[in-house]
Parts: C-alpha cells; sequence; structure tokens
C-alpha cells in the first residue's frame, strides 16, 4: 500500500490543507517519509456530519452484519501484512515482537466484540408485561433496550499505536455499540494510522456501510480534536493519554449546549504493595518480575508500576539492592517520540534533584531519543509531604517507599489518587492484612491483581480498565474488555408500542 | 410522632444552628406548627464523616441483610400512619389520594430494590477462568464484580414529597447498591421528611447498621447541598429540581479534586405528537387524556406534557376548542409552594404577552397559592424562532404548535432539547409515519409511548426515567425503575486472588 498522508474523510480521501508534518522516526529523531497534512475545520464540519448521517443507518444494522463488519475490519488489518509493522516500527520504536503481538490484541479485541455484538446482551432487552385490569390504574406495557449514544470521537494513544489508536478498543466498542466513530490520529504514528485507517475504510465499502461510519483526520495541533469534541453531532468521547489533555477535553465537553460524556483514560502510577512475608521469602522473583514490568515496552504503558509500598527492613534492603543490580543492566530503548524521551528525561531529573529522594540505580546511558530506566526510593513521610512525588513520569521510573509499618503503608494508601491497578505481593501469612485492606483498594483502582504486575490487560469479559479519577475521566467505566461498549449506550423504554411500530428486537418478548 | 424540627445525624439527632424555618401550608402560605433549624458546616462534615465511617461496614453487608433493611425501612414508613398523609398534605397541597397513592410507591419502589437486591444480578459477577499454559502469556484468573461508589448525597424533590424525597428513588437505589446516603431535605416539606427520615433512622437501628448509614439535614439556603456535594466522602450526587439547581451542583461535583457524577433530573416538556389520523379519529378521547393529565397534581409532574405537534387543519381545530372547552373548566389547585405558585403565574403571563403566541384557554382563577391552568398555541415558524417557548413553565401550562406538515412537524423535533418522555398518539394508518420517526425519538427522549401521555412512571425493571440533557445530567442513567442502582456502582476486576482474599461473592463461580 502507498502511504500519501491524506485524510480519509466519509469514504474519500482528501489532502489536508491546514499544516503539513512528517512522522518522526522514533529511534534517530529524523522525519519518515510521507507528508501528511491537518484536517481544517471544514474537514471537521465534514467528518462529524456524515457521521451524524451514518448513525442513521448503521445503528439499525442488524447484529450480525454489525458482527461481520468488526470481523472484517480484522481481516483487512491482518492483510495489510508486514508492511503496518515496519512502520509501526519506524514511528514508535517498539519491537517487532511486542507490535506483532499487539496487532494479535486489536484483532482479538474486533473478534471479540463481534462475538458479544452476536450475543446480544449489551442490547439489555427488558420486558414488563402488561395489565389492563389492574387496579387504580391498568399496568403498561414496557419495553427496554439500549440504544447507542450517537457517533464517537476517538482520539488514538501513542502508546499502543494498534490496540489504543485507529482501530483500538475505543473504536471498536464504539462501533459494537452501533456508534459511527471520528478518529483524531496521533501524530506520533500518522503512517499506521492511515493504514490502519484505509483497511476500517475498505470493511466499510466491503460491507456496504454508509461511508460516513469511519472517518480518519490529522491534526498538527489541537485544534482539530477540539472542535470535533465541541460538535454537536459527536455524542461520545473516547481518550487515551495525558491528564492535561484529558481534562482540556472534560472541560470542552461540559461546556457545550448538551454536554457529552468523556471516556479519557490518563494518568496511574499503579501501585504495588510489597507484604512484608511474601517479599521477604522471595526478594528475587519480585525483583525480577519488577523490573520486567518497569522497562517494558520503555516503561510506557497505561500500567506501569511507578509506586512500591513496602515495610522498612532487611528485606527492602535487599529487595532494592537486588532491583538495582538488574537496573543497572537494562539497555537504553528508543521511546515514542523525542517529546516524550525528554519529558521522562526531565522527570527522572526533577526525582533526581528532589531532596527528599534518593536515587537507587539506573539502566545504561542511550541516546537523547532513548529512555534510561530509573528507580528512586524515599520516605512514607516525605511522600506524604510531597504531593508532586504521585505524578506520573512516563516511561520506566519507579519510586519505593519506605513505611515503618502497615499502619504507615496504610497512610500512604489513603493519600493516593485514583489507579488503573494496585498490585499486592501476598503469601499466606500476609492474607490477614491484605484482606483488610482489600475495600480500601476497591476504591481505589479499577483492577486488583496478586503477585503480579499489572502491565498485561487481558482482553476479555471480566476486565476492567479504568479506575476512579485521574486514572480515568469516569471511574464506572472499563476501556478494555466487553464491558466497554456500555459507555456508549443508554437505555429507553416503549410504553404500549404496537408490535409494527417496535424496533425488531422488542417484537417477540417473554415476560 | 411528635415532630421537633431536629436534625437527624447519624443515628442522634441535633438541633440544627443555621437558622430557623417554618413549613409553609401550601393552600394558605401560612406557617405550620413546629420550627425546624439548618444544618451548619459542622453538621454537614459530621453527616459525610459518619457516611464514610458507616460505608466500610454498609457495603459488606450481605444480600439478604441489604434487602431487609429496605423491606424495614418501607414498614416503618407505612407505621407512621395517617400523620404522614396529613402532614404531607398540609406541606404540599396534594390531595389526600395522591399522597396515598405515593406512599404505595414509595414503599413499593423499596420492596421492589429489596427483590433486587436478593437477585443480586446488579453486581454483575463476571468469572474467566485462567489457563497457565497459554503461550506466550498465562491467562490471568479474572473475577469481576459491582462494588458501591461509596456515600452518596441525595436532595429530596419538591414535587413528590415521598417518592423522590427522602426515602424515594435516588435513596432506595443508592442503599441498593450499598452507598449511605445524606439527604438534603427539601424546604418545601420538612415536617414530612423529618417523619420519613426518623422512619429510616429506626430502621438503621433496627437492623443494627452503622448509624452512619442515613442521616438527614435542612437547610435554609444552598450552603449545605453545596458543601455536601464538595465533600470529598461523597462520591455521587441524586437530584430532582430546577435546571438551575442541577446545573449549579454540575459545576460543583465537576471542579473538585476528584469529580463525581451528579444525576440530575432537571427539565422537559415532554413532546406530545398527534399524527393526523389518530386525532381526526379521537380529538374527545386525546383531549380529555391530555387535560386530565395536564393537570394532575396541578401540573408538577416532571413529566407533565408542556408541547403538543400537531399538523394544522380541523381536526386540530376541533382538538384546540374541545380542550379549551374541558380546561374553562378546571378549578385551580393549591400549588407546592407559595414561590412555585409565583413562577408559575409568571411563566403563564410570559407566554400571554409573547407577540408570537396566542392563550387558547385558562381554567377557573384562584388564589395566588393556586395554580389555573393554561393552554397556548403557535406555529412551528414562531416556535423554531423563539427558543425560549422550550422553556418548562412548571405547572399546569401547554402549548400546542400548529405545523403545516409531517416535514415541519420533524423540523420542530430537531430543535427540541433532550426529554424525559415523548407521547405518540397513532393509529394504524400513521404507523408508517411514526416508526420512521421513532430512531429520531430514541435520541430525544429516554421514554417513548403510545396513545396515552407519560405522566404516570412505573416503577418496574423495563422503566427509564431519564433522558438526554438537560432533561437530566446524565442521559445514560434513569432514577426510576431497577435500572437506577447502577447509578451508584463500578466495576471492579479482581486478578489471580486466592480464594481467602476473594470478596465472598466470587469465591465459588464457573466459567
Amino acid at each position: 500500500m502507498t502511504l500519501n498522508g491524506n485524510l480519509l474523510v466519509a469514504g474519500k480521501e482528501k489532502r489536508g490543507s491546514n499544516g503539513e508534518f512528517y512522522a518522526t522516526e522514533a529511534a534517530t529523531g529524523k522525519s519518515l517519509p510521507v507528508s501528511f497534512a491537518g484536517a481544517s475545520v471544514d474537514d471537521v464540519e465534514t467528518a462529524a456530519a456524515q457521521a451524524w448521517e451514518a448513525f442513521a443507518s448503521y445503528r439499525e444494522t442488524d447484529l450480525e452484519s454489525r458482527a461481520a463488519f468488526l470481523e472484517t475490519i480484522a481481516a483487512e488489518i491482518e492483510s495489510i501484512g508486514d508492511e503496518l509493522i515496519i512502520r509501526a516500527m519506524s514511528e514508535t520504536g517498539l519491537s517487532r515482537g511486542r507490535l506483532e503481538g499487539e496487532r494479535n490484541r486489536t484483532t482479538g479485541q474486533l473478534r471479540l466484540f463481534a462475538k458479544e455484538v452476536r450475543e446480544g446482551r449489551f442490547q439489555e432487552l427488558r420486558f414488563d408485561a402488561g395489565d389492563p385490569s389492574r387496579k387504580p390504574v391498568p399496568k403498561p406495557d414496557l419495553r427496554l433496550r439500549n440504544v447507542p449514544v450517537g457517533p464517537v470521537a476517538v482520539f488514538g494513544a501513542s502508546n499502543f499505536p494498534l490496540a489504543f489508536s485507529v482501530a483500538g478498543g475505543d473504536t471498536a466498542s464504539a462501533l459494537a455499540a452501533g456508534c459511527p466513530v471520528v478518529v483524531k490520529a496521533h501524530s506520533a504514528h500518522p503512517g499506521t494510522s492511515e493504514l490502519v485507517g484505509r483497511a476500517v475504510q475498505r470493511a466499510v465499502e466491503v460491507r456496504r456501510l454508509h461511508p460516513g461510519t469511519f472517518s480518519l483526520l490529522f491534526d498538527t495541533g489541537f485544534e482539530v480534536g477540539q472542535k470535533l469534541v465541541a460538535d454537536h453531532r459527536i455524542r461520545a468521547v473516547g481518550f487515551t493519554g495525558s491528564r492535561r489533555g484529558g481534562t482540556a477535553l472534560m472541560e470542552i465537553a461540559s461546556k457545550r449546549r448538551q454536554p457529552i460524556p468523556v471516556y479519557a483514560e490518563m494518568s496511574s502510577i499503579n501501585p504495588a504493595i510489597l507484604f512484608p512475608n511474601a517479599l521477604a521469602k522471595n526478594v528475587e522473583g519480585i525483583a525480577a518480575a519488577f523490573v520486567s514490568s518497569l522497562v517494558l515496552g520503555a516503561g510506557q504503558f497505561c500500567t506501569n508500576p511507578g509506586l512500591l509500598l513496602a515495610i522498612d527492613g532487611g528485606a527492602l534492603d535487599a529487595f532494592i539492592a537486588q532491583t538495582a543490580k538488574l537496573l543497572t543492566e537494562v539497555a537504553p530503548q528508543a521511546m515514542l517520540t523525542p517529546s516524550i524521551a525528554r519529558t521522562f528525561c526531565e522527570g527522572v531529573e526533577r526525582l533526581r534533584l528532589h531532596p527528599e529522594v534518593r536515587a537507587v540505580a539506573s539502566g545504561l546511558p542511550g541516546s537523547e531519543f532513548q529512555g534510561t530506566a530509573a528507580l528512586f526510593e524515599t520516605t512514607a513521610s516525605a511522600f506524604l509531604a510531597h504531593d508532586e512525588l504521585q505524578n506520573e513520569v512516563f516511561g520506566a521510573a519507579g519510586i519505593v517507599v519506605r513505611c515503618r509499618d502497615l499502619t504507615e503503608l496504610e497512610t500512604v494508601i489513603d493519600a493516593l489518587e485514583g489507579q488503573l491497578t494496585v498490585a499486592l505481593f501476598v503469601n499466606h501469612d500476609d492474607e490477614a492484612d491484605a484482606r483488610r485492606l482489600v475495600p480500601k483498594l476497591e476504591m481505589l483502582a479499577g483492577r486488583l491483581l496478586v503477585n503480579g504486575f499489572g502491565t498485561g490487560v487481558e482482553v476479555s469479559p471480566a476486565m476492567v480498565h479504568g479506575g476512579p479519577y485521574p486514572a480515568t475521566a469516569d471511574g464506572r467505566s472499563t476501556s478494555v474488555g466487553t464491558l466497554a461498549i456500555y459507555r456508549f449506550l443508554r437505555p429507553v423504554s416503549y410504553q404500549d408500542f404496537s408490535t409494527g411500530l417496535l424496533p425488531p428486537a422488542l417484537r417477540n418478548m417473554k415476560a
């Protein structure tokens, strides 16, 4: 396939007129071939208008057609072949193995939603039979189903160029719900975005859907995203990115004439709690697991373990020493963009210069485009006195907080903001203490896990990838797993409808 | 029972220190016996702190205990006896029949949620079995359940002193979800609120729950409500009232360090569409049903039919004439408060003076505390040119919009804001036209109904009492019916938990 940097607006391609940009090779900072062009306000207008028009027919697709569409997208992505992996490697600096895995995850996710659509449970069909003879007033015939909220704006994320981008979880779940999608491509991987965008566009054609069902827009700044979220035809937003970006979109959405939900996944340092017995028994194992999670994908996972809480003492000293030993051998890794590499470097530097923080170890140094893993430590009292130590440093940086005892550790937990995950390292002798903490941790995060770090996020029905603010804008939702579809649905009740007027799904129901 | 106007704070009663006020007899504007005293900032603080403390144990109650608690509240409300009805009649001006019916609705609602809790479906238990041998990475054991969001602030509504007040739908669904509740009583019926509040407090005692599970606060202004919504221990808000009040709470909630969801039901004019064939065949029947819905409870239903859309012509002329005839005989009715009566009167006056609006008919005149029903008419083009004609006039006032044809009628629909209900009057010959409109109406409202007005709101599993903004703050939710419980829940995923660490509900599951 030949990339050309065009916008994909409702089945057509179009050269953008709002500035030009090139993709950057993550490893070198050099421009990659093909210039991309930003969308104008008119392009946003057209994409939104076409999405709205498409909504009328797309929402009425039967479950089988909608499922087949999702499967066609998956097949079209696979049929791009190695070109997709090669371009994504250049643009993101991520490894072939990682990107091949991520492609599987992306197509698997589309197929999981196809299955979910076919099963139809998300429709939440309900029926209360009427009773005309009820006193004092007759009981109405009531039927309920979920309907899609309308066109959804999806913002591609830099850190998962396939699984959280153009045809990632937000797009898959919105399309599954019956919502057309307008994607604002992330400028860190425009070529990857175009390739996947064309695959979705082909699937729209193959399945003979309204072309407005999908559009892909590039942007050289923030204007396209802002206009999109403010457009009255857009009815929900999916976003994964920075806290600043997410809260900016939340504000735009809340100031519309009709406010809309923003599902922004923003910021999490994913605390891991090392209980004393588990730690004492397995210093080496936990240290190895920690370092491997910390540096995975250059630490650029939303679920990266940025905070370790443990009780001070010999086991913790041994753990820190072992972690330091492993870390010093970690090779530097290209980060997603030069700007992310710079921001990571500054974040690490801030920790290094912090008077209450001690640098424990660093990985091997690299170029200005690479991230060098870094571990720090501090005390619970310092952590509690300095809110800024809770700020996410996006990349392979972690901080160990030494707590006097479990009580102090619990105080630290009480001071934490909302998180995507909390990990507990426990053995049988810690279980009573851990059990006591679980209710508190449930209030803190969307996923709790035992004896492992949360870096891997299974795509399945019982997964929650979400959590209280600021982990996400809306702690009642998940952006991974089949529950993600509910973000784009709302219930409607039909009272005393004749069979002819009822939507087909509600016609033949048993109470 | 002797009313004393005290606050009920976490199992104790306490005289408020922040101003004093009396309930007003709705029919006369005179003060009723017993002075009530407003809560101070400290009282809010205590109620929120105690609710938070209670949350730890209340959320862990087993389903049977929680269901029994809801049933005990229902029984305690019944055991107040006629004193409740008499006080509510004085405070609200509503009739005995209406209030007895509303009491049944309120206790029935509590019992319906008890049943829902016992069935346990709201927990959304999910289980993905692990597979340690999966390649390239083992598949984790994942279990999911919904957990309660935390303490909920509930604002009593003036128009349903029982069903949407102290122990109404918001309180019942929050308690069912496992959330303690702090109620801000509506100053229009403080005595009714105290009586019901004491019933809930007794139920807390009888079921030996933490006293912080329920508190009731009075307020002479807005401070108590504002402080409550801003308190970091409050995690969601239930509100029914004005658009101004609701949006003020939304703003406070969005500016917290951790924003929280506000479920505000605010404003709806509940359009009814009179299709030409149905109207021509049944002018008298529809006119009678309309007038009876319009004046029900002095028009103070959220679902009051304030807007009729119909095609201009002889049938509509006949309908308007018949409606006028019925309306002129309607007796004036006491409104909920003198201030509501005044505001209604001003709203009616604004319509009367509007250059594009024609007054069709009024009911019989009454006192300054009573509302006189009023009907107006205008043209579609005038309605489209004047946004203010969409503003809700709370009370028995309606406006008929004459449309040239179905196309113009559809243009009016396109210009409407979100609604709680839309009614369609259709017969067989209108069905094709109506069917074409249904998808559009689904986007407009939470409940669509055929050949009836939406004034009655069934409390049942398939009911939606909600709708796109500004009908409610969050169009994905309902405040009536069993789905209302989901407003106060969020999903949590447990990965690789040992049986001993798992919450009991997740221990014995089959994939």
